[in-house]
């Protein structure tokens, strides 16, 4: 009975038969749905929740897949594909061969745009409605959909600018929850929550400054509210923008209550809401872990450091800094670009700053990089977490170009730690005062020891090291993929062929070893959790070739693709770098 | 005697112990001394023309370089340098061993913040404001002076957002010329013209809802009024936006009546104005006239290719795509990132787009080119204009980053032509329908030769070419600096032991091409004008890295360092890869 209405829908053709009244009881369904395959099959939560109503109300007043839907980011659109013809393979949800956690071109024709990263829909959205302006249908409906912490996002802003001055049939949806993956911050976030609270003026707002016709605030949950405006919508052209408001993990209780948690909560029981723990105890931390730790350690000695996040205060775990010195790390929301150069500013007055961005999303912010910090040779710290593949989060998440991207960057150093010590070093010794920026990059997942808070050691820039001897073949690691080659050498029967270095440092290279590798093996393998084009093995491949080296070199890593989504482990795999393929490959020698 | 005031004046120490009475006398002898010398020695004129009085009273009213200024881009900063102690070199601006066009901090304490992309100037004064916040000298100043151009740029608005939530003492102040190299666009551009012709109520204004105090708009030509005003913003706190109205050029008139060409005019006649004609029969075409004539003649007969810049109509050639089908070419302002995912939503729907973007400025969209084209196998086609060396505008500007950072993108086909003709070819074959996003790079200046529109011919995707023969040593070029060594080869004596080969393709390389130089000769060299590490050479080096082979290769570039600002040919000297240096190269072998 519980499911008697989403039991007959496949398609929006199939939704769009139901009568206006029956839609709450379907949204209903489609939440329980949603919980009871998230609540196992684990996954983004609390988004898709919230939209239970929008996304319903789209499909059935909009002419999907016709008039183009772009979910900005994507966490939000379970409810999407559900109703999109992947109702029976949303168990698969982000699953290796299974369908992706985010929209996916190749998946459906429902998804006219892939995400992942955020504040991409305006512009996307845009460009398709000026092509079918160009192509003879001006009344095709083009809508994003965007959250608040989304659209403060610097590129949101270029694309309301410029749909502002179009007359393009553009429908932008504020989806305002007042949170991203954290709570939602800076002026804009003020703004928007004094509109919701009536405490300003409709008649003259920021929104309609940028040329859009504004509608709103109404209340996302309420589907007779939305049906009618969205209908309504429907009758209108040129640059539109509705702003609904709703509540992330409406409809269960818990999600509601710790938006952050239940952002994507893991298993968790889908009758009482209540996270199944997964015990701790015995476990070695997170790299997250260590570096929100660390950061605290260092800070509560030395007053110059302070510590940025674009958004991820918890992902990051600089939420650990953030309570234990508020005025000393700062959330400055999905601003990348900002987040760069802000630091740059900092450093210039001789603060020590700690830029935390993940690998993926510091491709945002490229360019302040190399034109903000190492032109100015300003030391700033970058600490690029979920480095490497990244497993279920999937193609759009994997930061593998980081090496490639951040190596022809003069001044730069770049540092991959081995395991949870040497990154707990590092962070000492970047505030010891160095000359250089540094990007040190580490993954998602936890390390390898529990016994990690040792005293600190500095480290000595750009001095590799030898990790095992061996007579005949050097394997050259990179970071912490390098336990994999120590788990699979344990394993191999001839290990006593091979010597092991862990090459922390991929730039500076340490030259003086690697001439003395060159002189000493036979073959080379290089490894590392990345692309290999551009990346650590390309570099000794370089030095090889600039020195005349002659020797083997087998280069492993992350081939030139773009690697889907799956577990970390079989992902690993697919690249060759998991341990069992490095045993294989070590066993061939 | 016409000088008089300005002969006295090194340092903003001696302009303080003017009267106000005698600055308007000083503004009118700087911008003397500014015309005097760009009309002789080139160099971007109607910014700093724009911002004399603005400049003086900056430095009249604040303790800089105590207080902290902050100058967004910097092409209006020559009145500055004059003032801060660089007067008596000015005269060297942009030459090898000169000052920089552009505010640098190795060059002046009073150069806060090395620029030269936009819309930075925010985030790095709001990053100093909260240093010293926390060094606790919260009444230091802290100001960014920011265009009406830059700041629509969605790195500003993330400023400005995070900003609006600090209590920073920073002052931003809008130079509002409505006019960045070409005239602005946008809605905020539209929204801020309102202002200023007070069609807009000021108590309720976009940049108040953004929480900032709001000043203005007031004439930034009028010394007493900035004066005052300035004075006024020293007494308050917080982050403070004060709107000026300066017009671009003030006190030229033909710079302020053809603000475009006199952005930078090269050499002119001091008195009258007048640009000094370059005859311009005979020359090559500029590769910039080549992208702009040929995608007007592609556009004719394909209804379905678009054009995009990003704020560089003129400098990219797109205005003549702009003029041809208005309705099919468009500036989206200093919005990089919204450019490249407004394209890929364009191509999403079948059109064929034409995205051109400088080479150091897709920097600013390096996560849209993976993450919104390159991931999803969308065709846009790429145009970087000002790849390589780019001379005087120096190490803010030049494009040799590009082969690295695009090389390790999956899908991506990257391309260098070798002359006017390779890129008109490239033009016309990727709108014939490419399987994958194309990069194609090209240099600032002229080509080879004045008969380059030849009939089309299309290009085989990844085929590389012989273009002389030789016995012992295989030289691999990409893109135009092949021509250098052409002309290096016909005054070598010994040019008979060198093949010579053009990688048009560094992605993906011609491997079977490749397989048989490598068989065939003793040694290689490659060479281009670009970052060797993870360029072309880096390429090729793993390459013979994976295939095992053994030969020397000597890998030409640009080093591991940022090259500083020069002629070209002077660049190409310092890093070797000018005529010369590869001649006096090859006669080695």
């Amino acid at each position: 009975m519980a499911s008697s209405l989403l039991q007959h829908i496949q398609y929006p053709s199939d939704l769009r038969k139901l009568s206006a009244e029956q839609l709450p009881q379907l949204a209903k369904e489609l939440r329980e749905f949603i919980i009871d395959i998230v609540s196992v099959k684990e996954g983004h939560l609390g988004a898709s929740l919230g939209v239970t109503e929008l996304t319903i109300a789209l499909h059935y007043v909009f002419n999907t897949p016709e008039d183009l839907l772009v979910w900005d980011v994507g966490h939000q659109a379970y409810g999407h594909k559900i109703l999109t013809g992947r109702k029976d393979i949303f168990d698969t949800n982000r699953q290796l061969g299974g369908i992706s956690g985010f929209p996916k071109r190749s998946e459906s024709e429902y998804d006219t745009f892939g995400t992942g990263h955020s504040s991409t829909s305006i512009s996307a959205a845009l460009g398709m409605a000026i092509a079918w302006q160009l192509k003879g249908d001006p009344d095709k409906a083009h809508i994003a959909v965007i959250g608040d912490a989304s659209i403060a996002s610097g590129m949101a802003f270029e694309g309301l600018n410029h749909a502002g001055v179009t007359d393009a049939n553009l429908l932008v949806i504020l989806n305002d929850n007042a949170i991203g993956i954290d709570p939602s911050v800076g002026a804009l976030k003020n703004y928007l929550t004094d509109v919701k609270e009536g405490r300003n003026p409709r008649d003259n707002n920021m929104i309609k400054s940028l040329n859009f016709d504004y509608s709103g605030p109404i209340d996302g949950h309420d589907l007779p509210t939305l049906l009618k405006e969205l209908e309504r919508q429907k009758t209108l052209r040129g640059p539109r923008f509705l702003h609904i408001i709703t509540t992330k993990g409406k409809g269960l209780k818990q999600a509601e209550e710790d938006q952050v948690k239940y952002h994507a909560p893991g298993k968790f029981d889908r009758l009482t809401g209540e996270i199944l723990a997964i015990a701790e105890e015995g476990l070695p931390p997170k790299y997250q872990d260590v570096f929100g730790l660390t950061i605290v350690e260092l800070a509560e000695k030395n007053n110059k450091i302070i510590g940025i996040t674009p958004a991820m205060p918890s992902g990051s775990s600089m939420k650990f800094m953030m309570e234990a010195f508020p005025e000393r790390a700062v959330d400055v929301g999905i601003a990348e670009q900002h987040a760069v150069t802000l630091a740059a500013g900092m450093a210039t007055q001789g603060m020590i700053v700690y830029c935390n961005i993940y690998s993926t999303f510091l491709q945002r912010a490229y360019d302040q990089v190399i034109h903000d910090v190492a032109l100015q040779n300003l030391p700033v710290i970058f600490c690029l977490d979920r480095a490497g593949l990244v497993g279920e989060d999937g193609a759009t998440h994997h930061g593998v170009f980081d090496l490639a991207y951040l190596n022809c960057i003069p001044n730069l150093i770049i540092y991959a730690p081995l395991n949870e010590v040497a990154l707990r070093n590092i962070l000492y010794t970047a505030q010891l005062g160095l000359e250089h920026p540094i990007a040190i990059r580490y993954p998602r997942g936890r390390g390898e020891s529990t016994d990690w808070q040792k005293p600190f050691e500095k480290i000595e820039i750009g001095k590799a090291h030898q990790l095992k001897g061996g007579s005949k073949v050097a394997i050259l690691s990179t970071g912490t993929i390098g336990n994999n080659v120590i788990k699979a050498l344990a394993q191999t029967e001839n290990a006593g062929l091979f010597s092991h270095y862990d090459f922390g440092f991929v730039k500076p290279l340490d030259e003086t070893l690697l001439h003395t590798i060159f002189t000493t093996y036979e073959k080379l393998i290089t490894i590392e959790d990345g692309a290999i084009s551009g990346g650590f093995g390309s570099s000794i491949a370089t030095f090889a070739a600039k020195h005349h080296y002659s020797k083997e070199i087998r280069m492993l890593g992350v081939p030139d693709t773009f690697v889907e989504h799956g577990t970390i482990k079989q992902l690993q795999h697919y690249c060759g770098i998991d341990v069992n393929s490095l045993q294989d490959i070590f066993s061939g020698y």
